[in-house]
């Protein structure tokens, strides 16, 4: 059972954005690519897909760069883990489009595993970014 | 986040065989195949894994086939998971030789996620087989 990559970086870069976000001058992607083992052209969809859903501020020019766009001790780990994790079909029946399992109707093992899938976020939800960075 | 698919089959394949542990004439692979779309050679390997640490006994012969080797009851959800699931890695970091992240020493998410990862399978070692079949 794994997380996805995109969402261990996602989570790496909103740490590092939040650990900073007293500073008088923007977080460039060259200090990130210094601090984490990233390519930079995965870290640039990452800053780019976090600009996007409102959870980073980018600014261009010579003094550009990345500041957190919103109080770290307002963002949820569970929060960004959901809007990361495109997948949480934690088994095939999950997604009703792909699922060929003919005992879903009666199968109580993925009800067993939405409480276990729950359980898990929910421990997500109760830790803010400020608390682990 | 997703379990492999050996998990979900393995849960399928001991799901059918619990289910079935009252009759008396062995479960054959072949009535598995025609319950669940799973490669015969998948399913094969799967019956073997099971039967080796003790899940299921294999007869062979005319009349051989599969069953159960323990009873249900005494076989919760979250043991078959943790022995299916090789990799409960959850993030890069909880694999001491890959992991390339240089903050392991001070960050708390790996902890927070140790937690969640924990009360994910603590859900499933509250359930045994009989249960959910």
């Amino acid at each position: 059972m794994q997380l996805t990559q995109w969402t261990d970086y996602s989570l790496r870069v909103l740490m590092y954005c939040a650990k900073n976000s007293d500073r008088d001058t923007p977080i460039t992607i060259m200090e990130i690519l210094e601090r984490h083992q990233i390519s930079k052209s995965h870290l640039t969809k990452i800053v780019s897909f976090l600009s996007n859903t409102g959870y980073l501020k980018t600014t261009r020019g010579r003094n550009g760069g990345i500041s957190i766009a919103r109080p770290p001790r307002n963002i949820s780990v569970g929060e960004v883990v959901r809007m990361t994790e495109s997948n949480f079909e934690i088994v095939e029946c999950f997604n009703k489009k792909t699922n060929s399992c003919s005992i879903t109707s009666t199968c109580k093992l993925k009800h067993l595993l939405q409480n276990a899938t729950n359980a898990f976020i929910s421990k997500l939800d109760q830790v803010t970014l400020d608390q682990i960075c």
